[in-house]
């Protein structure tokens, strides 16, 4: 088999065998393939696609091209939850103490922020001391013994991933639906679930613009899923304006423990309660999304997702005491308040700018390499179809260094302001499976 | 100007500045542009291509990242001429000589052969010591004296393309009309020739195998001619079937001599007639091109072209005695004559299949570090539009090694014999300007 004649065979739009697949994902994660043979079949792909079988196979080639964990011991069905990623979306930190404390056992490997998306680690580590990289055995063992557990994903999960994400990164081949697609599931598949409720979020905040595109990845993943004998489950969801009111580290942690304490944004409890109760129901802890809803409202009410979150930070040798007192949790140097130059409603509020915002206050990596300051960050006072006079707060910026003429521009231009009245978006629009 | 940027503009269909593609070509010349973001820009341009500007200035960058000959010593308006190569193209060795007894001077860099084409360096090189590795100085200075040369590219010539091609080779990105013009006639151009004459030839022993896409190449590189201001022409050819009778390098010299003493195949002599005609045109030698078909017939009635050769291989220390008594070529251990197992007119002549058995009796390359036995290939005695009975000869071939049963069955299977009379084929359809 030669790569120059699989790549001329996908350039030329036809389908390629198992055999051809597995073939070039294991030369490639061996070496033997180079990158600039690779990188022109992944823009071969970026034009031509691949079909559902091949994304499929892709997809196995991928998962199997370095370890994959072994969730077995863990008694339970195994729900994963992924999301593609947005601003201000702290979902896995208020779902994951909810499910668990509905008896469903959440193990959970999660990704670092870079460019204008957060990253649950980083908000993770917010929270003093906590340890986000376990060995596999005290994973198991903590996911046994409580429930609970969200770490790093292990250097040796899917490596034919990292190296082809690098690669994509440099060569303008990121946007492709079957490779995005593949990317996502090889590493939820190696990460051991039975299985997986995907987050698939569209507009300004989140990788894929449109809702079109947005649902044609989520029936992508749906697809792989199904075939590889996963039930997996997406929910479309709304990422024109970011998720809840917090943006940045420390604060997001602080809203997720509000929302597990029944004083969360609206927003974000609905994407918990819906994308929650078809993981109770994926995990057969109930066969009604009604019942599921209601069994994750009580968690809310009893507290115990809440006891969840702590008893998981503890576990993991984090300081609790933020839990219980989020007010432990440092404050920056300066809250400036924002006011509107306009009176009406808010038409539009581009959550893609207010995350560069939060970067750029510290709070996000433009680099791979670039350190976090876990306190800064935005509180939004005002979002999609809310009333505001001029002269009132729009939202505030927690910031170490000041906000220069040119950030608070930013921030202003992101709001978009009416006379008509504005109808609040759905935060889910669809859940497909 | 990140590359990534450009990768993604080109893939998006946009199309890059002047600046933008000489940046790329600087950078990859230098090296600081990686193979791998190469290899997905030149993806990407197989499928979305570039217009007639970006064209232009790809090959204008290209001419400029090496040296860039400079002719202007030499006397007269030098036209070069250039074959996108086929099977028994042995057209420079006989047009050259002619044009050049016209008074045109004729200063020509030649190419090696891969593959199922042959290169005329190669064919040259079976005349015992000829050198076709001229220092500048000498080449132009020979083309002073004698009005022709022909010798090999310096390895200072269009490095980019040398990388590029290399790169194209291994992704599957050699088919790509406007990189096949940009990388013909940036080496034109850096070649130093005022005007070229361009034989773009088509079928199925040709790089392009449709005369559409043929006359789409020739147009390409007219329009990137005439951007750069040269006077820029071409002959679309018929490649469907050897050129002449000889495949082989002595063979087609051979072949080449017979031509310039008027005893030559009619299509090979009619292609250098009409190709000549318009170069001396292009040289301004006359305006008309009956009267340059007169003074071209003219070289062989009166013997000044086959001189013209025979001063050429003199000038580079080569054994003229071989032009003067072509007997001299060494002759190959065997030569089988194949018969013809059918009686009826040959209706096709696959180029492509007996330029891969001439190469695999050792007359040509597969890889490029292979060595050429010089004595071997074919000699045809029928053509299309022949008619041919069952045990008469098709061709022969000459060997050192044989003619194993794959091979005559390759041999028989090349020629399609059929009832009816077929007519013969015009060597040339269209001449373009």
């Amino acid at each position: 088999m030669r790569i120059v004649d699989l790549i001329e065979k996908k350039k030329n739009g036809e389908t390629l065998s198992q055999e051809e697949i597995h073939y070039i994902i294991e030369e490639y994660t061996k070496g033997t393939l180079a990158d600039y043979q690779m990188s022109a079949l992944l823009m071969a792909i970026c034009f031509v696609g691949l079909n559902d079988e091949e994304t499929a196979i892709l997809t196995d080639a991928m998962m199997h091209s370095g370890d994959v964990i072994d969730l077995s011991s863990i008694h339970g069905i195994k729900v994963d939850k992924h999301s593609t990623g947005g601003v201000g979306d702290k979902t896995s930190l208020v779902l994951g103490p909810m499910v668990a404390a509905c008896g469903v056992p959440v193990a959970k490997m999660s990704g670092r922020g870079l460019g204008h998306t957060g990253g649950t680690l980083d908000k993770l580590e917010s929270i003093p001391n906590i340890d986000v990289y376990l060995t596999e055995e005290a994973f198991i063992n903590q996911v046994n013994n409580i429930g609970l557990a969200i770490i790093g994903q292990s250097a040796q999960l899917v490596p034919a991933d990292k190296k082809m994400y690098a690669l994509r990164d440099v060569t303008a081949t990121v946007p492709s639906i079957p490779l995005i697609a593949s990317s996502i599931m090889s590493k939820k598949l190696a990460a051991g679930s039975d299985a997986i409720l995907l987050d698939v979020k569209y507009g300004d905040g989140a990788f894929m613009k449109t809702k079109a595109d947005a649902k044609k990845l989520a029936e992508t993943m749906i697809t792989i899923g199904k075939s590889l004998n996963r039930d997996t489950r997406a929910t479309l969801s709304n990422m024109n304006q970011p998720l809840g009111n917090a943006i940045g580290n420390s604060l997001e942690v602080k809203e997720a423990i509000e929302t597990l304490n029944g004083h969360g944004p609206q927003d974000l409890l609905e994407l918990c309660l819906e994308a929650g109760s078809h993981m109770l129901v994926q995990a057969k802890r109930t066969n009604s999304l009604d019942k599921a809803r209601k069994m994750l409202e009580q968690t809310i009410t009893d507290q115990t997702a809440i006891k969840k979150l702590e008893d998981m930070v503890n576990a993991q040798g984090g300081d609790s005491s933020y839990i219980t007192n989020p007010s432990k949790f440092h404050l920056p140097k300066q809250i400036v308040k924002v006011k509107s130059r306009k009176t009406g409603y808010i038409k539009d509020l581009h959550a893609h700018t207010l995350g560069i915002v939060s970067m750029k206050l510290g709070g996000g990596r433009e680099k791979t390499e670039d350190k976090i300051d876990y306190s800064v960050g935005i509180i939004l006072h005002k979002k999609i179809g809310d009333y505001v006079e001029e002269g009132e707060h729009l939202l505030e910026v927690h910031t170490n260094t000041g906000l220069n003429e040119e950030l608070l521009n930013e921030i202003l231009a992101s709001y978009e302001i009416v006379e008509e009245k504005v109808k609040k978006p759905l935060i889910i629009d669809e859940v497909i499976f």
